[in-house]
């Protein structure tokens, strides 16, 4: 029996701008790297973490409090050190929370025997989420637990849609230095929307998820839209207008808010569009002399892995 | 050149229970017969209304008023005399002025020497539609133009999107016959609706048309869900819940409100399934004394037809 295991838990783009709180994907190369070890000390705690930084306290990690979870579903008479290299930033919006609560559980599940396939562990997960945010969502996980696309149907039950990923899609995001948390950019949003938006974006999102499947670019170019949510919550990120005009007139596929913000993605039909994109994209905070991270990735397909 | 021309217009099942305003689908053998002749008198005209009783006069017809926006863009200084064997009762939910204004204007284009590819014809029997119900709207005549699941992803500028067809799936409408017109299903509803539902659309949207293109039929029927709209309109729709129930257990996929009502539509995997449902469906009405119409059919691929 292994008594550790250590991760790679990717980041990922939640809402791809038709798809709010339902659709995410995940990326390569970006992503946290966690280390579990299995001992006879009962209990899940934090041994180390590197990187970024973020609380060490059990009951206010994320990784931990979604690995509790777990075992209160299967009991273990042993515990759990995590140790987190924490590479992805929180409050950036390209699922910080979902990375380390995904990988905690996908880790500890290794270690338990694999006793739940990967989308049982979203219940679990879901749990690190909802103390980062304040609520239930698996936009995010389901993307790095999964891998590629993937459409949230129903949380409660559980029930995600793996889409089809089409090769050529290439990612850019960009990731202003300032923090915001999604329990404030959600704080943003009214309870209601207008039936007249949400009917715009049922179309632009059905077309999206079918451009998928058939490969069409131009549809989902067409389809990278939100009424929804982006004019509101899009006077939280400097610049954003800027940027998502520049990605649009190099070519992007389509430009907008990863998350809850405050990075922003772009969508690139392959590699040499979507960096001319990434040139664009961060001309506005070059000029204004705020510090970003610049990520040029493909679609994950396979989501966390094991080193 | 031809100088006159029959079609078969065909009824659709407009919204799907989770595509409000945005999916639809084209159903076999229930439609309307379109009869258009070309001649020397200029202007478009009612010749005989056989059926249903619908209006003669021109700029109360929903056909003639979506023919009179085809020769804005196209003029010719020929006229159109229109005959229709009104065989969809206005008002029953499924796609009656659709029909009328989509066969009315593919008929002219024929005749014309198809100056307008199949597509392009909906902004001018969108007209028609706005006549009957109040509003531009083509989940009706996007299906009944183009056949097959149709996807509405904008009106301005138009923009459908053709959906996979799952072979086995069949179609049950039970049409109880009492009258309720769009422009009175459309007043019930609110402008505004909550987000969270708004989310729960988007994912069963989603959910069913990548189930469409997987011919995943579990999928489909977790997806058939419409918390949106359907609580607020089956209230005017006489023994809905109960209809709906009788068809859920007799092994429907889902089960909804047809259109703006008052029929309502399952779909079943296979026409086995389809006519039990349907036996189910009637029972109801049956004890309501209440009279109705059924019809089981296949889903129609190709959509307006030349006889």
């Amino acid at each position: 029996m292994i008594s550790e295991v250590k991760i790679f838990a990717p980041a990922s783009v939640a809402n791809v701008s038709c798809g709010f709180d339902v659709l995410g994907f995940c990326l390569d190369h970006v992503g946290d790297l966690i280390h579990v070890k299995m001992n006879e000390k009962p209990g899940v705690y934090i041994e180390n973490i590197k990187g970024y930084d973020v609380p060490k306290n059990p009951l206010d990690n994320v990784a931990c409090v979604a690995v509790d979870a777990l075992l209160k579903s299967y009991s273990s008479k042993n515990g759990f050190s995590i140790s987190i290299e924490k590479k992805i930033k929180p409050g950036s919006g390209i699922g910080s929370s979902a990375a380390s609560s995904a990988g905690a559980v996908y880790a500890v599940n290794e270690l338990l025997g694999r006793p739940f396939k990967r989308e049982e562990l979203l219940d679990f997960a879901m749990v690190g989420e909802a103390l980062a945010s304040g609520e239930y969502h698996a936009d995010n996980l389901a993307p790095v637990l999964l891998g590629g696309f993937t459409l949230v149907r129903s949380i409660n039950p559980i029930d995600i849609v793996s889409l089809p990923c089409p090769p050529e899609l290439i990612a850019t995001i960009i990731h202003p230095k300032i923090e915001l948390k999604t329990i404030h950019s959600r704080a943003i949003l009214k309870d209601d929307v207008s039936l007249k938006k949400a009917v715009l974006q049922l179309g632009n999102l059905g077309a999206f998820i079918s451009a998928l499947h058939t490969n069409d670019y131009d549809l989902m170019s067409r389809s990278l839209k939100d009424e929804l949510i982006e004019p509101s919550r899009s006077i939280l990120i400097p610049k954003f207008d800027e940027i998502k005009n520049g990605a649009i007139n190099q070519g992007a596929l389509g430009c907008g808010i990863s998350g809850s913000g405050p990075s922003i993605f772009a969508l690139s039909k392959g590699m040499l569009n979507a960096k001319k994109v990434g040139i664009a994209m961060a001309e506005p905070y070059k000029k204004l002399g705020l510090e970003y991270d610049l990520h040029i990735s493909s679609i994950n397909k396979k989501g966390i892995k094991i080193l």
